[in-house]
């Protein structure tokens, strides 16, 4: 039931080669260039669906800022500089210790993640007041990456950084969701939520985005600096009072909500907001651009490719079952396509542990896959972190060929065993099948690719 | 967020008829019916890819003998009566008790089921018989659905019910898989693994499936009773010998796999046997059948189908969470399809149970598919068992409206509660998204729709 030894190689070859080609649309300096073009005197900016055109003023006429966070936004700023040059005015980009680049018009400055710090307010102060004195005439360039949250704070008056962390902690405890704490620190923040957009006022804006979060949310991505916010300092009273927190709070935090219930404070630009009609949003990275890229290595290859989801989330080893079941289907009864085919996945799974293992959640699915897959000859698939980091490993992830349990088995390991015991990273090594990229400086959640050849 | 009521309305009740178009193809005497015509002397069979042509001798000249097992066999052998007439010589089939319907030349046999008694084995022999006297010139038609294994069973001589149900216990305790039970049950059997279609030789055999396993595989529905079976007697000991029971099960069963070892016993039937050259295999209903049938009638009401998979396992929360994030993927990005798009897909899930509510795997996927769609105004799924019996209820499964969660919030029940505790029974209850169809007399495991309507 083995496929031959050739068939089984190409299988791998081919499923890392579009691993990798999905990884590479995620580069943040190649997702900018991907996104953006001068045509004369205008930038042009190539959205998913349509373009659209911003004319630049001449030189000395009109300022071009450059602002942005994540860990991601060094290589970002340093393609718009490739692409501007000198027509670049001024610009401030805060990321990640260690992930900057050499660049040339715009600051680096560098910060704490995931935990902010001082120097990150200090950045996000420099980037408020550089977009605040933006004109009518002036584009601000931004350029958001995953971790921008963290890294661009500028915390309401009289608030600090430990009421934040405090305030969080608190709701955490309660088992407030991830987007009740968003609503509370986008009203305790002078650049979340929109408010770095209505800064920016009256200057035109195009927002050039990195995605790290499932659906590609432009107001959850870094906190939506620059995307209307549809929370309001009244939904953040009554989070607060629904976990009994209102009294538990730091002062500081409490102050600010009563300062903005009374009018003190302005509210988030709501939807529709006039401040944020010049702002343009690019996503210009995403697990959705990546998947098409795989589609296309994949279609290159000779696969047809179907691209099932970009949001898919839940417990790893079970969405292994399903995307398995697909491929099934696909090899069965040439259903939904016949092969060759390439079933494309992608988003974020997670990992419920029960055994003292080592691995990650793309490993995790990888193993569960193998065991799906066992005697499936021609069928093979992986799973991989666009980040090239999966869980506390040196892996991205892993491969699952329909010999890769049998070879377990003759190397002395049970690959049940393994998966019980979230032991996926062991299990992978010894029959091969990891897969290392190192730090790939960039992140769109995670693919999965499951390869069905033609009949043999 | 929340639809038009019209346009919920309009929603639920195509799932409901798009579920009840997915049943109703699994109708026994309807699968049959529609998988087999007369053409003047010829008995026309026609399969999922091809229809091929079994002469029919004149009455007196060569026999049809109708045989068969399994919940649904009664009313295959009413369909056949149907078409066939006088034309058939006589027949058996045993059904599970109150199963039956009227017949009038295929004798009705009632049996016990889940676990076998001397009623099944008394009209296995019958069978066995029958079959056995069949000649070059006789046509033997069987039927068989799910419960066939139990409801058609002669062990070999020696060996007792008792003493299989011992061997299954002490496999079972050792945590052998269902494969490796099956290739000692067929080993210890005179009708199981394509012994049923030794007897049958040199008769012509068209054998009429009603699937109710993941993958239709034809050795596995009903014991294979006309199929060859790839294990061996060696197989049967080597697996004993691995769990240490060899010297543990009855010596009854040891004395036939002795026999079987030194060839007095002669083994099953292998791939390519001449003596199951004569036997055509027809799946009449399947979980892919009647996916076929609801995605015809998803096409009807406007949507386009995308059959994704009539091979989903896996924990039936995590199922929802993946069938979802393609459904979401369709709306967002126009991706596999766009909007009006039906994705289909069946098998069966499993439950872990964690607490101690009432519930089904497909009232529990439902439930988890309402939290995924919450909001997802136009997005709406079902879940259900084509047998129409979901767990120890009353119901089928149940639906998920992107309003389903609201109206559990304002009646009191909390959805992330319930689905914690497997309570899903109670909730969907509450909110009225229960399906209830009583039972069906069918089963080709269960159905889950997801209808994504043209964006409002």
């Amino acid at each position: 039931m083995v496929a031959p030894a050739g068939g089984a190689r190409r299988l791998r070859q081919h499923l890392l080669e579009i691993f990798q080609a999905a990884v590479a649309a995620a580069e943040p300096a190649r997702a900018v260039r991907q996104h953006l073009s001068l045509d004369g005197d205008a930038l042009v900016v190539h959205g998913i669906r349509d373009s659209s055109r911003v004319p630049l003023l001449a030189p000395g006429r009109g300022r071009i800022l450059v602002v942005g966070a994540g860990k991601g936004s060094a290589p970002m700023a340093r393609a718009l500089e490739e692409l501007l040059g000198e027509r670049i005015t001024a610009g401030v980009v805060c990321v990640k210790d260690g992930h900057g680049c050499s660049l040339d018009r715009v600051q680096l400055r560098e910060a704490s993640h995931p935990v902010p710090d001082q120097r990150g307010v200090a950045a996000g102060t420099e980037i408020l007041e550089l977009v605040a004195g933006a004109g009518p005439g002036d584009l601000v360039l931004a350029v958001l990456s995953g971790g921008g949250s963290a890294l661009l704070e500028v915390p309401a008056p009289g608030v600090s950084l430990a009421d934040l962390q405090q305030l969080t902690d608190l709701l955490l405890s309660c088992g407030a969701s991830i987007d009740q704490i968003n609503t509370l620190r986008k009203h305790l923040s002078r650049v979340k939520g929109g408010r770095l957009g209505v800064a920016a006022h009256p200057a035109r804006v195009v927002n050039l985005v990195l995605s790290d979060v499932v659906g590609d949310r432009l107001d959850v991505i870094a906190s939506g600096p620059f995307s209307a916010d549809p929370g309001t300092f009244r939904d953040a009273r009554e989070i607060l009072e629904r976990y009994g927190l209102w009294s538990r709070v730091p002062g500081a935090v409490r102050e600010v909500l009563e300062q903005g219930l009374t009018g003190a404070v302005p509210e988030t630009p709501k939807p529709g907001a006039p401040e944020l009609a010049g702002v343009t949003h690019v996503v210009v990275g995403s697990n959705r651009i990546s998947l098409d890229a795989a589609a296309d290595a994949a279609r290159e290859r000779g696969y047809q490719p179907l691209v099932l989801s970009s949001q898919v989330q839940g417990e790893a080893r079970e969405v292994a079952r399903v995307l398995a079941a697909v491929a099934k289907e696909c090899r069965c009864t040439e259903t939904p396509l016949g092969p060759p085919v390439a079933v494309l996945a992608g988003g974020e799974t997670t990992v419920t542990l029960r055994g003292g293992g080592r691995g990650g959640r793309n490993q995790e699915l990888a193993l569960a896959l193998a065991l799906e897959l066992e005697g499936w000859e021609g069928v093979a698939g992986l799973s991989g972190g666009t980040d090239g980091s999966d869980g506390p490993t040196d892996a991205a992830g892993g491969l699952a060929l329909p010999d890769s349990v049998a070879r377990g088995d003759a190397a002395g390991h049970d690959a049940y065993a393994s998966l019980a015991q979230n032991d996926s990273y062991h299990y992978l090594d010894a029959v091969g099948d990891l897969i290392r990229t190192g730090p790939t400086r960039t992140n769109v959640m995670d693919i999965q690719v499951l390869l069905v050849a033609a009949a043999p």
